[in-house]
């Protein structure tokens, strides 16, 4: 079986359902962490259970580049291999080949580049990318799509949207899994007419799930909500829809207020190893000096591992000596808050309350900023 | 109460106890993981518990620079601070004032120092090295030995036992809270008569429990072990004896063949974290291009975590990558091991098989070595 997904409520644009795959059922709308190199950075798999997460992301380059198919074949794939045996969604190796390699060389076969770690040369073509994700035996994989760069002028976007089209066909023609569900991804770029250009040709493919690529990838974050408030709206309204790599608190709650099902960022993982923590209140710096003698959690609202059973003067001093499980236990925190988010916005919609939950949200972030 | 020290077996020299705290018991041989900053490195107090340690080791030298009594007292203690509510020992300070602090100056008070943080400067004497440890509130406080250098000479390191026992005095009649033990540090360095002497003066304070400082500072480890031969069996037969900062495993059986309860060393932690892994068959270094495609874990007889769930091939990818989380899985993983590796001498000391398991475990150290 590919994937089932159910909305169980609507309001307005929001949607609150569950997604049902191989490896067990995720809820939507879902935040997924990242778990780039086969590992979410700084938890392991019982403890982001026990945080409430229900699907991780692997990266595709990544794994191919290191520890290779070869490696990752032997255990049958990523769930065994990494110790997660619940959904994981692959993407397609695309945006880090023109985010991290070297020397690349677009063609309509595909992309060539240069390894980040070693300097090997490699192709990541539409069937390439495919085969990566069928050895890594994700439970969602991504269509291989061309990344404009955010300068990239109107002529550009629309060309490659149109190679990102013709590579789509090349991957729904590629061998996968059974259970496998491919989602294809719209482009763009901040042109809302080639934005719902693109949205037409993916959406002819009848495919399991869509995805909005090109997100969060240096523009304003005004001009990012315009387009994506023009867009969202009109993808298919019974598949799931995901908006790659974004981003903040206040991106998920606007981008599910839009009708959004799935998320996935490095943003509350990274900043957790960048002591910026989050509350409902808003950000906490714990290098800050205030928080020295302060015996308090995190957040006292918060039911997380870390705000259980450590302090603030703790965490800070953790952070401050430079020690691992400052990393551990903020990340822990984190990635807790952002399901807690997920599950309170899924509540909201549920209830029939998302105008208020998402205005009260909107204002909480704009008087932050 | 102060602690409680019941021997339940004897087998030569060596002995199978357990030590009764106001925070609980542990049992002996022991073998203590080093929280130096309030937190041993990469693992938390849950996994700690679950991979059976009992006791940990607090550094008093780092906690009273980073972050400082006031905080820890806030807490009344590490106790809460660090969240392990279990036994704690801490030692005095001073052998790190004598390997990290700069500009240091010995007076009959005490030895003055420069922080390695931030260049302030401290004085730590007998009095200060107690009120710390008694704020830190830790089950097993340690008294202020001066540690003279591997090179000191004969008269040196004469004349700094004289200057430890006088330290000593001055640490009992320090106030301490009512829970709290003792434990004196006989000196000597490496000369068999010097350690006689100074284990005369400090059994005269008749405390709950001595240790032997001194060692594993650079010399030979066939001169260490010739000292210790000489010096452990002599120390007072009913009190836990203690090794400070030893060290590897074969240094943890070869002490407890001489009578030793108690050990502390960094080595299994930074071991670990530096990919140096430990079995029953000897050391394994996970870097290594044989475990690529190993699917099988570390020690197959082993329980931890780690190996009920991860293969070799996916830690030496951890390791490759320098993901947290190859730390954390192998900190989990050595430190089982150390503590499987007492539970071991217990039971063989128990069952009266002490010097056939004693001679299985050095043989396999010298065929490695």
């Amino acid at each position: 079986m590919t994937l089932k997904f159910d909305i169980h409520a609507r309001d307005g644009h929001a949607r609150s359902g569950k997604i049902e795959t191989a490896h067990g059922v995720f809820h939507t709308p879902a935040f997924m962490p990242v778990g780039t190199q086969a590992s979410v950075k700084a938890v392991l798999p019982e403890q982001l259970i026990d945080l409430g997460a229900e699907i991780v992301l692997g990266n595709t380059y990544h794994l191919y580049l290191r520890p290779g198919l070869e490696v990752i074949q032997k255990f049958d794939g990523l769930h065994r291999f990494m110790h997660w045996d619940r959904p994981i969604l692959t993407d397609s190796g695309g945006f880090q080949v023109f985010s991290l390699a070297q020397l690349r060389k677009m063609t309509e076969e595909g992309v060539q580049f240069q390894s980040h770690i070693d300097g090997s040369r490699h192709l990541l073509s539409p069937e390439k990318s495919i085969e990566i994700q069928r050895v890594l035996g994700s439970d969602i994989m991504m269509a291989l799509d061309e990344c404009p760069p955010g300068t990239a002028d109107r002529k550009e976007v629309a060309e490659s949207l149109e190679l990102t089209t013709r590579w789509l066909k090349r991957c729904v023609e590629s061998p996968k899994r059974d259970y496998q569900s491919l989602f294809g991804i719209i482009q763009g770029g901040m042109f809302p007419d080639l934005r719902e250009k693109s949205l037409e040709q993916i959406a002819e493919f009848d495919l399991p799930g869509y995805a909005l690529g090109g997100f969060s990838v240096g523009e304003e974050k005004s001009v990012m909500r315009a387009v994506m408030e023009e867009i969202a709206p009109k993808m298919p309204e019974n598949k799931p829809r995901y908006l790659m790599g974004v981003g903040t608190p206040e991106d998920l709650v606007h981008g599910i207020n839009l009708g959004i099902d799935m998320f996935d960022c490095v943003f509350p993982t990274r900043a957790a190893r960048n002591g910026v923590l989050f509350t409902w209140r808003g950000r906490l710096h714990i290098r800050r000096q205030q928080y020295t003698m302060d015996d308090q959690p995190i957040d006292p609202t918060c039911q997380c591992y870390t705000c259980r059973n450590y302090s603030l003067a703790y965490l800070r001093h953790l952070n401050k000596a430079g020690e691992i499980n400052s990393s551990v236990l903020a990340t822990v925190h984190n990635l807790h808050f952002y399901q807690d988010l997920m599950k309170a916005c899924r509540k909201a919609i549920e209830a029939g309350e998302w105008e208020g939950f998402y205005l009260e949200r909107t204002e909480l972030a704009e008087s932050e900023s």
